[in-house]
C-alpha cells in the first residue's frame, strides 16, 4: 500500500544483497523508520521486539531469517538451529511455525552450499504468495460490503469495526481483515471503520488507524470498551477480524478482546467475519479453547504506554500505582459458533469443519 | 478505607472549621495529595475538573459546597444562587440534583443565621448515609464471596473482577462494587482482583488499583480486553461492578464496556453482580438501551493519556496518528437478562421490576 504516495510493502530484500529492510513498526503512528536485518539474531528479535507482527509478516520475517542464518552457516545443524531460535520467538502465530516448516522442507534436501540462495528465493515466493492470499481475500469479501452498502439509502456509509492490526502492515501487503475494506475503498463503496484501539499494545490506534488514515479511509480510533455500545445502537454494519490460529473446527485465535467482541455481534446480530488465509488453519487443533496455548506477554505493556509528547518527541508514561502488578494474556478463542463466516482465498465459508473441509477438500 | 495504615474518608471537615478537604483524585494514582477547599468557587472546581468524581462523592461534596457558600452569604438569593453554580458543574449527574435539592428543601424554612451551621450538620449526615448504605452493600455481598471460598480447596482464591471505579474513591467511604470486597479481605476471605484498567478514562488502573494496593487486597491489572479470556479458562469466581443508573426493570448503565463483560460472564456461567444503591434506580426508565441517553466525551480521551514519567512528573502523550478522528461514548447499558443479581442495601435481588418492587415495596 502507499506511504505517502509511495508504495511500499513491510519487508523486502535490502539492496546491498545481505540483508532485509522492514518497517520498524514500534515507531509507528508516530515515525517512519526503516530498519535493516542482517543476521539471524536481528531477524528474531524484529519478531519478538514486534518490530514486525502480524502472523503473515512474522512467516516473512522467519523466512528470510533462515537465508540470513544460512549465508553464516548452510549445514544441517545451522538450519535446524536457526528455525529454533525463530520458532521460540512468539509461541502462539501458526505462520511462524508453517513458514519454518515448509522452508525447512525446501531446504533440507539441497546441499549446503545451495541453500542460501535458495532460502532467498523462496522467502520472495512467500512474500508473493501472501500479497496473492490477501488480495483474494479482498475479492472474496468485497461482495459482503457491497451488499450491505446496497442496502443503504443512496450514498449511506457502511461500518465496519476492527480489532488490533490485521493491515496490511501484519502482512506482507494488503491485510487481511483490511482486505475487503481496500477493496471496497478502492471499488467506490462509502466505508467508514470503527478502529478498537487494543490495548494494551494499541495496534489499533497506532497502526491500523496510521495505514487507514495513509490509504485515505475514513475511520474513528475508539476504546476497546466501545463496541458493544455501538452494536446495541446500529452503528455496525459488519465486524472483519483476523485470525493467528484458527482450528479445524472454525474456532479462531485472534488478538485479546476480539472474543468479547464476537459476543457483542452475536447479541445483537451483527455480522463477525473473520479473514482466514489458509496458512491460519492449524488442522490438527480442534477445541481452540482447550489447545491452543496463549501468550503471555509482559505486565509492562499494560502498567506503561508509549506516545508522542507535544514536542513531537516519545515517551513512555506509567499508568498505574507502584506496587501494582497486572496480567497479560496477549490472544484469545472466539468459539466457531460465533463466527457468522470464514473470509479464505478460495471463498467464504461456514466456521465449521465442513465448511474448512469443503474449500481445503486436500486436507 | 486505609491509605497508609491509616483511616480515610474521601471528604471530611478541615480542622479549621472553615474548609472542607478532599483527596486530590486528579493525581492519583501517582500523587496524594489533600485539596482544601474553602468557598464555593472550589467547591465547585473540585467537581468540575474532577478532583472528586463518582456519583455519591459529588453529591456529598455539593453539600458541602453549600455549607461554604452559606457561610458567606445565607440569605435566600445566597442558597439560591449556590445551587445553581454547583448544579451546572456536571449537569448531567443525578446524585448532584439529589444532594442539591435535598439540602435546599432542608435549608429554606430556616432562619438564614441557622443555615450555614445546619448545612454543615445535613452535609455530615449525607456522607454518613452514603457510608451506611455503601456498608450494608457489604454486608449484602460478602456471603456471596463466602460461599465461593467455601467451595474452593483450603485457602483457594475468590478471584473478583471489576470494571471502572466503584470503589470507596467514587463515594465518600467503602465503595458500591468494592464494598462486598473489602467486606470479604477484611473477613479474611483471600481475594484477589483483576482491575480492568477502564479505557479511556483509565479508573480501574490508576483509582481502583490505588484503592486496592493501599488497604491491602490483591490484585492485578488488566487490559479491558482482557476478562473474556479468563472467564473462559475458570480465572473469574465472579464479576462485580457498580451502576451510575438503574432502570426499574434492572437494566443497568455503567461504565463504557460493562455491557462487554457481562455477555462474557454469561456466556461462562460466571456470576455478574451490580452493586446498586438505590439512589441509583430510576424509577421513571424501563428501557435501559432505548432511554437512558448516553454522553459522547472528548475525542482526546482516547486519542491522549497522561502518566508518570520516570523522574515522577506527569505526561500527556498522544496515542493516534495526528489526522486520525476519534468517538467516545462514556457509558453502555447492561440488560437486565445479563445480570445475575443487585447487591442493595435492602439486600440482594434479581435484576427485574419485580425483584426491585420486591425489596422497594414503598416505590
Amino acid at each position: 500500500m502507499k506511504i505517502k504516495g509511495k508504495p511500499y510493502r513491510t519487508i523486502w530484500p535490502g539492496s546491498d544483497g545481505r540483508s532485509v529492510e522492514i518497517i520498524d513498526q514500534t515507531r509507528l503512528p508516530h515515525e517512519f523508520v526503516v530498519a535493516r536485518l542482517s543476521n539471524l539474531e536481528e531477524a528474531a528479535h524484529a519478531i519478538r521486539a514486534m518490530q514486525v507482527r502480524g502472523a503473515p509478516l512474522i512467516g516473512a520475517t522467519a523466512a528470510y531469517g533462515l537465508w540470513l542464518a544460512l549465508r553464516v552457516d548452510p549445514s544441517d545443524f545451522g538450519l535446524k538451529r536457526a528455525g529454533n531460535v525463530l520458532m521460540e520467538t512468539r509461541p502462539t502465530a501458526i505462520n511462524l511455525r508453517w513458514a519454518i516448516d515448509r522452508m525447512t522442507a525446501w531446504l533440507s534436501p539441497l546441499p549446503p552450499k545451495e541453500r542460501a540462495a535458495a532460502a532467498f528465493s523462496r522467502a520472495g515466493e512467500i512474500c508473493d504468495e501472501d500479497v496473492a492470499i490477501n488480495s483474494a481475500i479482498g475479492a472474496a469479501g468485497l461482495p459482503l460490503l457491497r451488499a450491505i452498502a446496497s442496502r443503504k439509502a443512496d450514498g449511506g456509509v457502511v461500518n465496519v469495526l476492527t480489532h488490533c492490526n490485521a493491515g496490511w502492515l501484519a502482512t506482507v501487503d494488503v491485510g487481511t481483515a483490511t482486505a475487503p475494506i481496500y477493496a471496497a475503498h478502492d471499488a467506490g463503496i462509502p466505508i467508514h471503520v470503527w478502529v478498537d484501539e487494543t490495548r494494551p499494545r494499541n495496534q489499533g490506534a497506532s497502526l491500523t488507524a496510521w495505514e487507514l488514515l495513509n490509504h485515505g479511509v475514513p475511520h474513528s480510533v475508539i476504546a476497546d470498551n466501545a463496541g458493544g455500545h455501538l452494536m446495541q445502537h446500529g452503528q455496525v454494519d459488519l465486524v472483519v477480524v483476523g485470525t493467528d490460529r484458527t482450528t479445524a473446527t472454525g474456532d479462531v485465535c485472534n488478538k485479546i478482546g476480539t472474543y468479547l467482541k464476537a459476543l457483542a455481534a452475536h447479541d445483537n446480530k451483527v455480522p463477525f467475519y473473520v479473514a482466514a488465509p489458509s496458512p491460519s488453519i492449524d488442522w490438527r487443533v480442534r477445541d481452540g479453547v482447550g489447545e491452543i496455548p496463549i501468550e503471555n506477554r509482559s505486565a509492562r505493556e499494560v502498567t506503561h504506554l508509549s506516545g508522542r509528547l507535544p514536542d513531537g518527541s516519545i515517551a513512555t508514561v506509567a499508568l498505574t500505582p507502584e506496587g501494582s502488578g497486572a496480567a497479560n494474556p496477549a490472544f484469545d478463542v472466539t468459539p466457531a459458533r460465533l463466527v457468522t463466516g470464514l473470509i479464505t482465498e478460495r471463498g467464504i465459508t461456514e466456521a465449521s469443519e465442513e465448511g474448512l473441509r469443503k474449500l481445503f477438500p486436500e486436507r
